[in-house]
C-alpha cells in the first residue's frame, strides 16, 4: 500500500469539530444538545451542508432527511465507497460522538480533492437522522430506513413525547428530500467513531479495529411483594422484592465471570416503591441490560437469568411481570474489511485492537447491505453522552488518517 | 384475680375510634391525617379531650402538649397506674396506631367508673405529642420529653420542613400548658398497641405480651463510582456502586440467616444515579436498617455489615461515605409487668406470646422512669402507616380487656 503519503489535515478537522460543536453549545461546558430535528439539529445540518457545497459535492437528501455528499469517480457506474455517522447528539452531547465520523469523512475527501488524486470509483460521506433516537425511538433510525430495514411512511409517523412526528418535523426544518429510499448500496462502508468505553485508553492503544456490534438484550422485570414494617415484619414473613432485584442483580455479576470472553451485564436502573427506610418495599422496577457478540452465549445468558428470576422470585414469594425492552442480535463486519482497517493502521505505524463495539452504530445497519467494518478511537475515561466527552487531538488525526487509507484501499477492491 | 369480672364496652370503643378517625379523613379511604400539631391534630385532641371532660376526669397540659387525665384513688399521695399512646398519625395513617391506646385506656377508666369500684391509686392515660415524628423529628418527641429525656425548651425549637417550630404550633392550637414538665411518675406504665407487623395473625395469637422494643441501627451509605456506558465498558473495568449496593442487599439478608433470633435487616431505599438502563450508574445512596432486641448482636451485626460494605467496596473500587441516621439501643421491660399482662391474657383465656415490639413506642420512654411493658393485639396483614391499617374488633375488645386487668393488678402491686 502506497495510500499513506496522504495525510489529513487535523487543524481543518478540529476546527469544524469546533464550530458544529458550538451549535447548540450547553452554556459553561464543551458539550452540546441537537436532538434530531430540532432547530439546533438543522443549523448543525446547514453547516455541515454549507462545508460539502464549499467542496462541490454532489449533494443528497432523501425522505428521512439523510443527507449524502459524493465525490465523483471516473467510473460514474461504479457504487460509491462510503463513510458516515450522524451529527444529532443526546441532550447533554459532545462534540465527536458522530460528529466525527461525518467531518472525518469529508476531512478525507477534501484531502483527496486537494491532492488532485482522480479515484476510479465515487467517495460518498453521509449524516443519517436520529441515530441517538433520544428524541424519536428507535436509535440508528435513518440509516435502518436507508438500508430498507424500516418502510419510510412508518419511520416519517414515529412521534416524540410532545406528539410531534418525524415527518412534520423534517418538513418544518426543510430536511424532506427526493432522493429515493431505501437509498443506493455502496461499495463499501467504513464509520470512525469514538469507541464511548475505555478499552483502548486502558489498554493505551490507538484504533480500535471494530469486529462487530454486540448484541443487545434489554429486559424489564416488575417484581411485586408485599410492603410491610421493616422492624416489625420477620425475615421469614417478607415477601420484599428489593431484596430480589439486589440478588438478581449480584446474579448477573456472577453469570458474566462464569460466561467470561465479551459477556457485560448492567443493572443501571432500580426504582423501589416506596422507597422508605423502614418500609419493606412493595414493589421494585429493575432493567437488566445483557450484551454479547455472540448470540449462542447471549442466549444462554438470557436463559440463564430468566430462570434464576423465577427461582429467587418464588423463594420470596414475589410476583414477576416481564417485559423486553430490547433485543437485537449481535453483527459480525465483514472479514476482508476488518483486515483492511487492521492493515492501514499497522501501515501507519499506529497500535490497534481488534474489539467489538458495544454500543450501536450506523454502521450495523449498512452492514445488511454492503461490506462494513467500523474504526474505534480513544475516548477518555470511556466518557460519552456527556458535555465531558474528549478526544486527543493525535487520536483524532491518527483515526482520520486510518479512515483515508481505508477509504483508498476500499476503492480499489472488488468484493 | 377477680378482675375479670368488669369488661369493657367495646361499642363505646369502636364508636369513639370511629368519630376519632373520622377527623382528618382522607377522603374515600378509613385512613386519616392528623400530622402533630396540624389543626387536624387540634380537632382530634380537642375530641378526646371532651370525652375526658364527660367523665370528670382531672385534666393537665404540659408545656409540650402532652394531655393527662387521672382518675383519682382514694390515696392522693400514691403516684398513678398511667395508660396511653398518641393520637398525632402519619400522612398516611389508620384509625388504630396510637389512638387505641389513649381510646382503650379511657375505656377502662370509664368502665371502672361505671362499676363504681373505687381504687386506692390514680388511674391515668395519657396522650403524647408527635409519637410518629412525622412532622417533628425525633418520633416519640412528647413522651421523651416527658420522661426527662430532652429539655422542654429544645423541643419547642424544633422545626418541621416549612420552618414552624412545635413552641408557635402549641400556641396557634391552644396547648401550651402549664403541667410541669418533666411529668409526675408513674407507679407503671402499660400500652396497648396495634402489632403494626404480622406475626399475631400468623400465628393465630390473640396478646402480644411485649417484652421490649428493638435497638435500632440506620445507616447510610454513599457509594459513589464511575459512571460509564453498559455496552463498551467491560466489567474488569467498572466501578459500579449499583452493583455494591446490591451486593450489601444480599449480604444482611444473610447475616440475619446467620445470627438468626430477632435480627432483622432492611434495604427499604436505593437511589441510583443516574438511574438509566444502558449507563453504569455513578452513584448510589442506600440505607441499611438493622434490628435486634439483643444490643450485643445489635453490635456484632453492625461490625459485620460494615467489614462487608469495606470490602466489597474495595474490591470494586467504589467510595463509600457512611452516615449514621439513628441508633437506640433496645429497652428491656419490666419483667414482673410482662408477667402480669401475660397472666392477664390467660386469665382471659386469651392466646398469648411473648414478643418484641420492631417499632419504637411511647412505653419505651416510660420505662426509662417506672415499670413498664406493653399489650400488643393483631394488626391485619401486619399493616400500619397506611390507610387500610385494620383490627378485628374482637382483638380490640381482647387488647383493651386485658389492659383493663393490668391496669387493676398494677394498681395492688408494689415496685
Amino acid at each position: 500500500m502506497t495510500v499513506n503519503v496522504l495525510r489529513i489535515d487535523i487543524d481543518r478537522l478540529l476546527r469544524r469539530l469546533l464550530e458544529l460543536g458550538e451549535v447548540g453549545a450547553i452554556e459553561g461546558t464543551t458539550g452540546c444538545a441537537r436532538l434530531a430535528l430540532t432547530d439546533e439539529d438543522k443549523a448543525g445540518r446547514d453547516l455541515v451542508r454549507s462545508w460539502m457545497e464549499e467542496l462541490g459535492l454532489d449533494i443528497t437528501t432523501d425522505g428521512l432527511g439523510n443527507v449524502v455528499a459524493t465525490m465523483p469517480g471516473f467510473d460514474p457506474a461504479l457504487a460509491p465507497v462510503m463513510t458516515g455517522s450522524h451529527i444529532d447528539t443526546v441532550g447533554t452531547g459532545g462534540r465527536y460522538d458522530g460528529n466525527l465520523g461525518v467531518l472525518a469523512g469529508l476531512e478525507v475527501i477534501e484531502t483527496i480533492l486537494t491532492s488532485g488524486r482522480a479515484l476510479q470509483r465515487p467517495l460518498a460521506v453521509g449524516w443519517f437522522t436520529d441515530e441517538e433516537g433520544a428524541r424519536f425511538p428507535p436509535d440508528m433510525l435513518g440509516s435502518l430506513v436507508y438500508v430498507g430495514g424500516m418502510p419510510l411512511e412508518e419511520a416519517l409517523e414515529i412521534t416524540d413525547r410532545d406528539g410531534f412526528s418525524v415527518g412534520d418535523e423534517l418538513d418544518r426544518i426543510g430536511y424532506r428530500g427526493t432522493a429515493p429510499i431505501p437509498g443506493r448500496i455502496p461499495h463499501a462502508f467504513v464509520e470512525l467513531h469514538i469507541e464511548q468505553g475505555p478499552v483502548l485508553e486502558d489498554e493505551d492503544i490507538t484504533i480500535g479495529v471494530v469486529e462487530g456490534v454486540q448484541g443487545i438484550s434489554w429486559t424489564e422485570l416488575t417484581l411485586i411483594g408485599q410492603s410491610c414494617h421493616a422492624g416489625t415484619t420477620p425475615m421469614r414473613l417478607r415477601h420484599d422484592p428489593g431484596y430480589v432485584a439486589a440478588d438478581i442483580t449480584t446474579f448477573v455479576r456472577r453469570l458474566t465471570c462464569e460466561l467470561g470472553g465479551t459477556q457485560v451485564a448492567t443493572v443501571g436502573s432500580v426504582t423501589l416503591t416506596p422507597n422508605l427506610v423502614n418500609v419493606v418495599p412493595s414493589r421494585a422496577v429493575m432493567i437488566v441490560d445483557l450484551r454479547n457478540t455472540d448470540d449462542e452465549i447471549l442466549q444462554q445468558a438470557e436463559t440463564r437469568f430468566r430462570g434464576h428470576v423465577a427461582q429467587v422470585a418464588d423463594v420470596e414469594g414475589v410476583g414477576v411481570e416481564t417485559r423486553t425492552l430490547a433485543r437485537f442480535e449481535p453483527v459480525a463486519f465483514d472479514s476482508r474489511v476488518i483486515d483492511i482497517v487492521e492493515q492501514c493502521a499497522r501501515g501507519r505505524g499506529l497500535s490497534s485492537k481488534r474489539m467489538p463495539s458495544g454500543a450501536g452504530h450506523d454502521a450495523q445497519m449498512f452492514a445488511r447491505i454492503c461490506p462494513t467494518a467500523m474504526i474505534f478511537t480513544k475516548s477518555v475515561n470511556g466518557i460519552s453522552h456527556n458535555v465531558t466527552e474528549f478526544t486527543e487531538p493525535d487520536d483524532l488525526e491518527a483515526g482520520a488518517n486510518v479512515l483515508l487509507d481505508v477509504m483508498l484501499e476500499l476503492v480499489t477492491r472488488e468484493f
